[in-house]
């Protein structure tokens, strides 16, 4: 029976499958071979395009020759395939598919939606497909119940949770599907349901509420996504009525252990456990002595029956920090704690380390924690939700950022890319908003990050041009130019106009909306950039500063090490320097400050202005609310403008070398 | 039918009013003469008294010379007592109260307590007590359903409302009924029992849900108390269903005066309405071209026929000023928006001004509004709860600040404590805290507000002598002796490791606790100090300023003209000086900001110890709650010293005198 396609409520934006998207493969005769609950859902695709545009889909083993598409999961000759990989070719008029799995053929389906009507014209010589890291995964955090600071969704700029509202799960399983498919039609296969900050009432979907998970878990099946669940280190306290949570302790590993068969009884291809612990005030494996390492373990070896996988954060850090003692430095803390526990994790642990060494700032360098664990299964967590790059209020597309991530090259020559070997993560954008991601221009975050995590190694610009294809299938060319002019440098704009040289923070207390040069410069957060009248920055050297540059291995050790081979993106979050100090630019940090902010809100002016030409080339709900959220970017631009290079100059007395309006 | 005390829950403090403090009275023969719902009140205080210490209390008209004390409501030549002023004196071993009103018999019989022993001593001449305001109002920042940003009650650090919880009343009527007792005792004789900030549950009160303000109105009657009700503007359209709330409108005015007549019909003797209009996104008559004296008016003709006042607040100001913006002035706002209306009051209209020009500082000038309006009745309002003055975390007594205030003389050798024709208000400081004010020392700012208000040229040391005595009826001496110490000087030692020389507003945005010297000052508050490099200030001043200081009448507009005449203690909020500015101490400003934070710092810890060496000489649960609230101010202190001297150093660049640390 082939699957039906989701129904989208009214007014739901269809993001980067809208049915135009389709037209090549669903006016076309299709022959789909094999059998597997996933090639229902190919079938069902096929089949709601046909409807649409006159095709025809058959299943069956019939000759291929009357076919323009033939869909195959095969099972011979194909093992190297997996269960992912597939292959596309086409001669004598006919354009095939094989996979020796169901996502390999779905994955293989969306390939062909992708290229179009390109699909189906010339020969085109066989090409394998498969992703290059195993999990590709997004990490929601949802939380059950409102949580009073934090809300439906911790950091959530896209509306309500697509699972949970006011303590219950949702059950609008058909918007849940949607979701799944869109995420299946960008290559991600993993999805963790709910918070990291694992509160009471999300601590209980692990024992008496995981049918709801399991609810959950059935919509997104169809679409080759397993689902995976946050947990609390605490729960065989909290939930167990266990006096400990000690990884070492029998009953605790017992009780663990049951607690997961009984998770595989209600969800046999569940995923597995997300869990930050010792981490913000969550409870950890620190309170019983045991080493992050133990905790990890305990997890693995409940879940290694079954096939699961536990995802242990590395975000372990001192958050009640004093600004006053500048020897600690947090950017050290995740490599000063894991590094000596390489080789120790189990299995079926994976260590997921954010992909910079603080919090999902605008600029920060690669974590190197990242290339010092090389017997460690690593996943690297990027954050797709906008926290610190403009909460989906401004345009910010990330994907030149990660790609910029997952092509560092650590010592022996190694990316970050093929490092992952545990996948590739990120923070969800999104939540029940019309449009999913709030903004709509952020659809495209969550379309690269997914393409990103398949290929870690593709061209963003590439993967743009993908998104723009699905999303605007019907339109003129000058739409795929105003979306690349108003895209392609939106990361760097945001960086403009917000933190200069690497330095971060700069930011709302809090929530983390708008500037606040100082607003975490006294804080407990490990988060400083000690400017003072004469120069800003961090002094991590080796020699007189905090070491954290002798984390990195050759040549990076090397080139953080000196303010004169220190990248000037990266300047001031390795080195404190003067005012007046010259950048490879040629600029003074000063006169960079002052230039870039300016330039940023230039940049936000013109792209607002190339968004306002498009205008009745793309759909109205689309063009209007962009149209509304660049009006706050700009009011947002023009307000960090004004109180960065007004603090600065308030600070240093160094007027702008070009006589501008500064406050 | 004497009333019998209301009956505390266990654990409750007693605060000014235990059991002890009724000794002199209670072991005494004691006549009470006259006929007054409140006489049953007086006779009610001295029956429990009496049965506790020994003593007899009788009522009747019988001859005086079997008693000690005689409590007499007259009701011949004693017209000018009005009904709260009594009288005094003791001859031939007889101490005699003689009153007109119920209210001044209640006072009377606290102003024995107060006296004790020294009552029933020797021989007193007949002295005459009269309060100098006619209203002292307690206002009530309580909501009737936690607001999801100010909670339950809007700045309140002393637990829950005592009126309202979780969006209903509370129905304790008994532990209301304490409340009053307690006022009654320092001389309050009114309350308002909702924020100023009427949300949407609160608006109701004044219609349907009136019935609840009546239960409380009920439970503070019997201690002379009057209740008041924060009203929103806009209730005849979200309540009335009209299409306007314009004041000038006939239907407008019909649904005021049904809706007071109705409120009246509930509470005979209801005090009036508080109104805070345009201000801080409060509805109010600008919305419809109207002033605010048509919008007071409008209030004050629908509650004239009932004796009610409406307390209308003149703190009106830009909430949403551009920070750019340096010739708009929040400080100018009330005088601005009010001078013109004198005289456009009606009778029944009291306008409430705030004791300074922007909001509770720590430090602030007077405002020049209170001097400015000599054809309207104003009333000053205060603040007991320490929004910005430790958030009863920290001691900080206010009674000589406030004594500051109101003998403060205007032009025409007014002061404040005379212009407050209308009465002196105070927001509450009080919640369902077993301390009721949280800290318990804070309960001595209640305690002096109450005093101050019956008389405001009242020394603030008598009056904490008075708490002191009161509260602490069996400690030895070096216990008054202590707490002397502590609270004494408590207001200026909060000073000093705060705000320096007026500057204010140097807090953490939002909650307003701790320290956060730019924390206002790129925000839309108006609310700045423009410290740079070489100085910090605002300029008001006439010439070059923004005029604030013209607002004044003489001397001051011409003291506060200069830096040179201009007191230290309110320079900056007149002044842009440069760091090195030398003050009337001698000191430069820099080094002035440097010796005040080291030395606040230095008081705390020295109040903390004489507070240490009173263990076992006070109650120990107030002993341990004070202890531990130390040791928050402590913290707190070092903190702001640390954060502000910091901040300075950087910026100014000039190194402590004294070479003392700073980071």
């Amino acid at each position: 029976m082939p699957l039906p396609l989701p129904v989208l409520p009214e007014g739901v934006d269809p993001a980067w499958l809208p049915p135009a998207a389709f037209r090549a493969v669903g006016s076309r005769r299709t022959l789909i071979r094999g059998s597997a609950p996933l090639v229902e859902t190919v079938h069902g695709e096929v089949a709601q395009a046909c409807r649409r545009f006159g095709g025809r889909v058959v299943r069956g083993v019939v000759p291929d020759d009357a076919y323009d598409l033939v869909l195959d999961l095969g099972t011979e000759g194909q093992e190297s395939l997996a269960d992912e990989g597939f292959t596309c070719a086409r001669e004598r008029g006919t354009t095939t598919v094989t996979a020796s799995g169901g996502r390999g053929l779905l994955y293989g389906l969306f390939h062909v939606v992708r290229l179009g009507d390109a699909a189906f014209t010339g020969e085109r010589a066989r090409e394998t497909h498969r992703p290059a890291l195993a999990l590709r995964m997004l990490d929601h955090w949802d939380n059950v119940a409102v949580h009073p600071v934090m809300g439906q969704v911790e950091r959530g700029y896209a509306g309500g949770s697509l699972f949970w509202r006011d303590g219950r799960a949702r059950g609008e399983l058909d918007r849940v599907r949607a979701y799944g498919r869109l995420l299946a039609a960008c290559g991600i296969n993993a999805v963790s349901v709910n918070n990291v900050n694992v509160h009471a009432a999300e601590a209980r979907l692990l024992t008496d509420r995981i049918g709801e998970v399991a609810d959950i878990a059935g919509a997104l099946r169809p679409y080759g996504i397993r689902t995976h669940l946050s947990v609390s280190f605490a729960a065989p306290i909290t939930l167990g009525g266990l006096s400990t949570a000690d990884p070492l302790d029998e009953a605790v590993r017992g009780w663990w252990a049951e607690a997961t068969r009984r998770v595989y009884e209600a969800i046999p291809d569940f995923g597995g456990y997300v869990v930050k612990a010792d981490s913000e005030g969550q409870p950890g494996p620190f309170a019983y002595g045991r080493s992050h390492a133990e905790g990890a373990n305990l997890l693995a070896a409940a879940l290694e029956p079954f096939g699961g996988t536990v995802h242990w954060r590395a975000f372990v850090y001192d958050h009640r920090q004093d600004w006053r003692d500048r020897t600690t430095d947090r950017a050290r803390a995740a490599y000063d704690h894991f590094v000596p526990l390489d080789g120790e994790f189990a299995k079926s642990a994976v260590l997921q380390v954010k992909h910079g060494p603080m919090d999902f700032q605008v600029r920060e360098p690669v974590s190197p924690l990242i290339g010092a664990m090389p017997r460690t299964r690593l996943a690297v967590e990027l954050q797709a939700t906008q926290e610190y790059t403009g909460q989906q209020r401004h345009v910010c597309w990330l994907g030149p950022m990660w790609s910029e991530v997952l092509r560092f090259r650590h010592e022996h020559d190694q990316s970050v890319g093929e490092l992952a070997r545990g996948g590739l993560v990120a923070v969800s954008n999104a939540g029940d908003d019309p449009f999913w991601t709030g903004h709509p221009l952020a659809q495209a975050n969550l379309y690269s990050f997914g393409r990103l995590a398949w290929r870690p190694d593709a061209e963003p610009r590439a993967v743009l041009d993908e998104w723009i294809g699905l999303s605007f299938p019907d339109a003129p060319p000058q739409v795929a130019d105003g979306l690349h002019a108003v895209l392609d440098g939106s990361w760097r704009t945001y960086e403009k106009y917000t933190a200069p040289l690497g330095v971060g923070f700069m930011v709302q207390p809090g929530h983390h909306y708008g500037p606040s040069v100082d607003g975490y410069e006294y804080s407990p957060w490990g988060t400083y950039h000690f400017a003072d009248r004469d120069g800003i920055g961090v002094d991590r050297g080796v020699k007189s500063g905090t070491g954290f540059a002798g984390q990195y291995g050759e040549p990076w050790a090397g080139l953080y090490a000196s303010p004169d081979t220190c990248p000037d993106e990266l300047l001031l979050f390795f080195h404190h320097v003067p005012y007046g100090h010259v950048l490879k630019s040629g600029k003074t940090v000063i006169q960079h400050i002052y230039d870039t902010h300016f330039e940023g809100v230039e940049e936000v002016e013109e792209a607002r202005s190339v968004w306002a030409s498009l205008a009745g080339q793309v759909d109205p709900a689309r063009h209007a609310r962009v149209a509304e959220r660049y009006e706050e970017q700009l009011r947002g631009a023009r307000e960090w403008r004004d109180q960065v290079n007004s603090y600065f100059f308030r600070k240093s007395g160094v007027p702008d070398g070009r006589g501008r309006r500064i406050y």
